[in-house]
């Protein structure tokens, strides 16, 4: 009999709960919002009656897996904190699980969790050795290899946001130049912003309906696909950027494959043709024929997925 | 008893040999010109007449592990090439010795093989998870995490020499804005060059007594030591280089320590102290108060010891 768990994909908006078996099949799934049951005893009551309801069902549960949007350490199944949710600073969450469902719990990193969704049951289904890499407001990223979650000496490893790309680029708090303050969401909408503010003619444009609020890198990448001369430059450039840090990953960690997941990697082609061309020109040769690229294919299930995989195999 | 076995450091300018014990402990030492052996039998040769010599002492030997100055697949024992000598393409040397001798022979690249001696015996000791660096004509480097290197997929990887720093900086066959091309020791060299030629006053001029081809990155060190304006700026400079591509290391691995090797990390407090701060301005503060940046301990042994471990740990 195939064992099943439960994966809790908590994010900043909603949290996502899917019971999950071994073969990554989603059995049960439903989510609350995050803003109804942010204050810890209410999420855990939340949680607690999902769970009652499926078990009620007839399925035991071999183990819990969450997935956090934020700091971590991974051994001690302990929240440092959550970038945007208050109140969960300091939790040893696997602790308090453990005593309240008695089954084992295992809490990480959301980006972990997804990176092993995908490695598991996801683009990088039989590869040994892979990054994720995944696009958002900022960029997440996690190294598999061998089945196991890499994450180095402090449980933060694969922080490819902060990867710096020009050594003289922009400061913030985590350095100089880093990745995510060049492809981050918000960047890529900016940079359309400001050309078309400058006067550029573009179908971003009209896609948004000439309300620039409504922009987007969906929206980007979209009119980019109608072949629009400026988001094609985006997106090139974009894609550049991410080379440039896809360079460092394939030369310091030679994953067979880079799975990139999030927002704008739905974008296909348009993301995905100048990504390995740029990444091409920006490695050797012996590299460049060995790395993939490839997108990511489990989208919005990859948490919940993932999360389920954490208690499975530890 | 104490295992011994034969570390060989197999450089483009000489062959180190060693008899080393399973404490890290140098008990017999030689060495050969590459030059006078650099032909594959007669490289051969030499090794097992050395070898025959100090079994003839008594010494029984556990295994053997050669470091060589070239891409390697450690897993098959065989050279693909090296760089400075030719002669050695697509050579299964683990196979061929293992033949000769009779015992257990392991090849690896002559990075992972230092890096594997400062782990174990060197500035690492006591450490689970450190990345290496060797600074020279290029850049070398090499992961050990739990006490074995970390090869990538394709067995190359730790290439941080190739990680760029600058997006849109130089173009070689390996990429773009690479590391080496900033701080290889011709770089170092061509940045002072170039300042002195603009009538740039230093102490640099001194102690290469005048003659600008006596200029090494070691005599720049020294100058820096005594405090000569150009010099501690080109240590500056190529400190904060090393803390960009370490920025990468840090965020991507989040190892314990960088341990630093290779000619310039000698210069002690002239490279170092730039270096962590350079670092520190680089890294988010959480990972800035974790990470440590260390000199490398054995110095020029350092390949013997190492490529002595690759026998005992396999």
């Amino acid at each position: 009999m195939t064992r099943k768990a439960l994966g809790i994909d908590f994010g900043g908006t909603s949290v996502k709960i899917g019971l999950v078996d071994e073969s990554g099949r989603i059995l049960e799934e439903t989510s609350f919002a995050t803003a109804d049951a942010a204050v810890q005893a209410k999420w855990l009551g939340r949680v607690e009656s999902i769970a009652a309801d499926w078990t009620a069902k007839g399925h035991s549960l071999a183990g819990i897996g969450v997935g956090v949007p934020g700091f971590t350490d991974f051994s001690r199944g302990f929240i440092y904190n959550l970038t945007n949710v208050p109140g969960w600073s300091s939790v040893p969450l696997a602790g308090i699980m453990r005593k309240r469902f008695g089954r084992p719990v295992y809490v990480d990193n959301d980006v972990n969790a997804m990176a092993l969704g995908e490695y598991i049951h996801g683009a990088g289904k039989g590869l040994n050795h892979v990054f994720f890499a995944t696009l958002g407001t900022g960029v997440g990223g996690a190294l598999v290899v061998n089945g196991k979650i890499y994450r180095g000496a402090y449980s933060m490893a694969g922080e490819i946001g902060h990867v710096p790309i020009l050594m003289n680029g922009r400061k913030t708090p985590e350095g100089r130049g880093g990745l995510e303050t060049y492809v981050g969401n918000r960047q890529i909408v900016k940079c359309a912003l400001s050309a078309l503010r400058r006067g550029r003619k573009s179908a971003i444009t009209d896609l948004a309906k000439g309300d620039l609020e409504q922009i987007t890198p969906k929206v980007i990448a979209s009119a980019a696909a109608k072949g629009d001369k400026l988001a094609v430059e985006i997106m090139d450039k974009t894609a550049d950027c991410l080379a440039t840090a896809f360079a460092s990953v394939t030369y310091l960690l030679q994953p067979e494959a880079i799975i990139v997941g999030g927002g704008v990697a739905g974008s296909g082609a348009v993301l995905f043709e100048p990504l390995r061309r740029h990444l091409a020109e920006r490695l050797h040769k012996y590299f460049a024929e060995r790395i993939k690229i490839i997108p990511a294919v489990l989208g919005a299930k990859a948490g919940i997925i993932g999360s389920a995989m954490l208690a499975f195999q530890n």
